[in-house]
């Protein structure tokens, strides 16, 4: 199953934000066992967001997410993006403007005016459904482009989350059917990453599925730190937790033998 | 001109690691008065990689930073996914083997075997150079595509910095020529972000090249609290400073007048 990412906002490139969006969708994806494919950002402009969308749909992912851009000022332009992108016109959608509606009058703000910048909340796509978004104002989308579900999804990370809970994750899960991850991280010293390199090789020969990867963690008075993660997704967590166990066992004694000290292994939550 | 960033690794899609990288390297374009394009963040995948690359250069930027995916571990593959995405052969660089020889003299390792492990990360695509990496073992590599400058940076953080304010920074630098950018930063209450979004707007048509971009920080005590950034790039300093000040100035002007509160107002580095 493929899962692609479309982040949308200056601020990210022009290194005012951190994207911890894509951090936290990458991990809520990895908890249910999938790998995030690709994360796309780009500026708040309608080419590149329109160009970037065609781009992605072009390698047909299951769904593709696309987070920001969703708010009342004019460079919130995802969805007129997305719109153009797919060839559809954009309408002002009755349901989506009922929850912006409801949410001002949630927030005791019942008789403030429908300006034009509010109101373009509302406007999706042609054949988009809006997405209740509990935590603000803007609501998010769904539409479906050929075999691709796309949510948008605001920026701001509350509502961001709240809706992926809500709305995304659930879909994803459906499509995905069970499966369990089991990680485990060992961190040891005395090894190079370069002299860890044919020990992974081989550990990844053996069990093709996995996920292994050795991080260097610097030199502390001239002996190498280095971290290893091992990853395993099956059907169920049984499964997942032995083929990890037997990995991290083999890493364990390799490395052992090549001169390392072993620190900790342990579960990664 | 047109700058876009790869950064390429599992640990960014999966969530364990923050893309701390394209952030920094985002501020310094910014800071010379870039905004980079768009950020692409792939697997450790050769497909991926390959893929990715042709669909950057199809968009002729002049410069293409890769970050990550240099070093000795069999998924280290972004070179050879570059050599793909160009249908460039791969061979061992001998200054590139220098350059690793002599960071392990440094070490002190004189005697370290160059095992295939090692010698793979002076295995670059034909045609590229490498670039003196100061802080680590693998080489930067830069490689000309068309009209396409590309620079494949380590991804451990320091070795990425060093490498590219040695080399990146500097090349940039003198295609752009003499830029400068001036940022200044408004706190207010009392408006929330949909009652901005009109005078935002009108900013934006009397000022095209301006940067002008609201930020909701919540509601205290019933009341929104919003910020304002406003960035300008111009030829030089007081040029940039100047227009700044003025949408600055009439920004606090208007939303006085619909009913805000400026918290302060200040120059951002």
């Amino acid at each position: 199953m493929r899962v692609e990412l479309l982040t949308v906002g200056k601020e990210l490139l022009i290194g005012r934000t951190l994207n911890t969006n894509a951090q936290w969708i990458g991990r809520r994806l990895a908890r249910v066992g999938l790998v995030m494919k690709v994360v796309t950002t780009v500026d708040d402009d309608l080419d590149e967001i329109s160009s970037a969308l065609r781009e992605i749909l072009r390698r047909k992912p299951d769904f593709l997410i696309t987070v920001g851009g969703l708010g009342p000022t004019p460079d919130d332009m995802t969805l007129e993006g997305v719109a153009q992108g797919l060839h559809l016109r954009t309408k002002l959608n009755s349901q989506a403007l009922s929850m912006i509606k409801e949410h001002y009058v949630r927030r005791g703000l019942a008789a403030i005016e429908l300006t034009p910048a509010r109101r373009k909340m509302a406007v999706l796509p042609l054949g988009a459904l809006p997405v209740p978004n509990d935590a603000g104002t803007a609501p998010g989308v769904r539409l479906v482009a050929g075999q691709t579900v796309i949510f948008s999804l605001p920026g701001v990370p509350s509502e961001m989350r709240s809706i992926y809970r809500g709305s995304v994750e659930p879909e994803v899960k459906r499509k995905l059917g069970p499966l369990a991850r089991k990680t485990f991280r060992i961190k040891m010293t005395g090894l190079m990453e370069s002299a860890m390199a044919p020990l992974i090789s081989r550990e990844l020969k053996r069990h093709p599925g996995a996920y292994i990867k050795s991080h260097p963690r610097g030199i502390e008075d001239g002996v190498s730190k280095i971290e290893v993660d091992v990853a395993v997704v099956a059907r169920d967590m049984k499964a997942a937790r032995n083929e990890a166990l037997r990995i991290v066992e083999e890493i364990v004694e390799a490395s052992t033998a090549a001169g390392a000290t072993i620190k900790s292994r342990s579960d990664e939550p």
